[in-house]
């Protein structure tokens, strides 16, 4: 209970009641249920029309297949999210030989959300015998025997699916680094490097991100507020951090309260007849500094060169490209481990 | 035909006999059975006791499975993966609606590989129906309904699901990276930063990797043949590439037959006090012309830096406790976008 309250507390949550859990899937639901039939200890919840089931560990529910089965629920009583059978399925015998196999084209896996008019799912777990309460795993099952509601059964889509072993997580995690890797923002202050940005934009958008354009540091609060986690800050020739120190100090008092760590690049145009190398590098190693110390607001900070040589346009254009490549790679693996790296295109 | 004869080219397989595919899954089977009952237009097969029957779709297939489901079927005549199902199945009205809901404990998922006699399954593939043929989805199915075999159903482990949705191919991604990242070898040919490689083969194992030292590149040849994906290459403090071109040269030969791409991490230490930073910076700059040219034969070449100063033992143990924790990312992610790349400790 503590634990969710602090993950309600730090996302800030406003509309989230707990129950506590019971020994077995349906005991929960029914705990859930009685609370809003007005049987909580500390909440006055109102008791609701429509009454939606999901899992925790399906993930991404997105807000179609929740209209798509409340809008079922409210016509049929019940309805819940179904997918077509991925293998066959068969029942053995007790010499654990096969018995019997079914047809998988007239069989569907039953997931969800579901969806019930609460008086006849509350009626439903009131009924439920002993057995059920402990040994079942289908609400739409317990409609159907003790209210004769059958349920409408709503194709959902395969992202929809529980996340059970060690594969699922790692599925997980891709799908979600891929979600956030979608949309990119690009900070500069200057307007001598349009061309490079231009490029820049271009390059990155060829590898499917879609990238807004944020000139002088101008509507970055709208692209707080619109979810966005990656930013790439473009840094002026005389190579300090002025860029990408404004935009961590706007992300630091938000970024702890979202939901997955921020990546931002700090990209550095370094023309190598105006400046040592050496004494360059040094002074772009603060970067290491500065990753540590955001690190621990879920800020994930990396740095780019582009080496290049005035009035070679060419060997320019080439090290955005590489700059383009390496940021992609960034963004895409956000890797905690590399934090701090000043990488070189 | 031709894709598929590449493939057994370059991985030289020699046990390994091509028939064309089917428009069905079972018309598929049905194929290479009868190829293996002598009617094979090229290849002169003996037909076998026992087949084993697998989807080219469920890679991670393990010798003990394979030897469980034959001996089973040496008893039974048939027999067959199974898991445990993860979601409830259920059957339709015509309405598409809830029907029946199916207990889920005493059901499973039919899984493969799958075991049989070959006369037993190859007698019910000739009587099989057309109907069968073209809608079926279950060889097991097919032995109970022909020839009345009831096949022994062996519990399988949970790696062998089917890669059906992109979420998927993420999961069987993560799991190949997570295998090949199980082992490192560590090239050495000097004594004098013995310390350090005890201090990073510890960081390296606290991580989960197991780590074979390699002095002076003895036994290399006996850690290729073992397929060993990744090798940490110490060079001389002078900082030159000698042990890492060694490495490449032994790698480069049979990289192209690798699976998976191999991860070189050139590591090199550097001493502030001894040699300028900048000038050294750009003498290991070169590590990105090196990766280019390694990168077509399938190796993925890193460098890391541990900048140190003499006498100050302390600043070399973080040092090298966080080129332990790149080496570690670098080899996890194994990306593309950032060979080639120096980075720093």
């Amino acid at each position: 209970m503590d634990t969710m309250m602090a993950i309600i507390r730090r996302y800030q949550h406003h509309r989230v009641t707990l129950v506590e859990a019971g020994a077995t899937r349906h005991q929960s639901i029914f705990n859930g249920l009685k609370a809003l039939a007005g049987d909580h200890p500390h909440a006055k919840l109102p008791t609701p029309t429509i009454v939606i089931i999901h899992d925790a560990v399906r993930p991404f529910v997105e807000e179609d297949v929740l209209v798509r089965v409340v809008t079922a629920a409210k016509d049929h009583g019940a309805a819940g999210a179904i997918r077509p059978l991925v293998s066959t399925v068969i029942s053995p015998n007790a010499d654990g030989c096969l018995d019997q196999s079914l047809d998988r084209s007239k069989h569907r896996a039953s997931e969800m959300p579901q969806a019930f008019l609460f008086d006849v799912i509350y009626r439903a777990y009131c009924q439920c015998s002993d057995y059920d309460m402990e040994f079942g795993t289908e609400c739409l099952h317990l409609a159907l025997k003790y209210c004769h509601t059958k349920a409408q059964l709503v194709e959902g889509p395969p992202d929809l699916w529980k996340v059970t072993y060690r594969r699922d997580l790692y599925a997980m995690e891709s799908i979600i680094k891929d979600k956030i890797s979608q949309q990119i923002c690009v900070v500069t202050d200057t307007r001598e490097d349009a061309r490079c940005i231009g490029l820049l934009q271009k390059e990155l958008e060829v590898k499917g991100t879609s990238v807004t354009l944020c000139p002088n540091g101008q509507d970055l609060q709208k692209i707080f507020l619109g979810e966005c986690y990656n930013f790439v800050c473009i840094n002026t020739m005389s190579a300090d951090f002025h860029q990408t120190m404004k935009l961590l100090d706007g992300l630091g008092s938000r970024a702890p309260s979202l939901f997955y760590p921020a990546a931002v690049v700090s990209m550095h145009f370094l023309d190598s007849q105006n400046v040592s190398f050496g004494e360059r590098m040094k002074a772009l190693m603060k970067m290491k500094d500065f990753a540590k110390e955001v690190k621990n607001q879920n800020i994930f900070l990396y740095g780019v060169l582009i080496y290049f040589t005035q009035d070679n346009l060419q060997q320019l254009q080439e090290s955005v490209r590489q700059g383009a490549n390496i940021i992609a790679s960034l963004i895409k693996d956000r890797s905690a481990g590399l934090t701090g790296q000043l990488l070189i295109a």
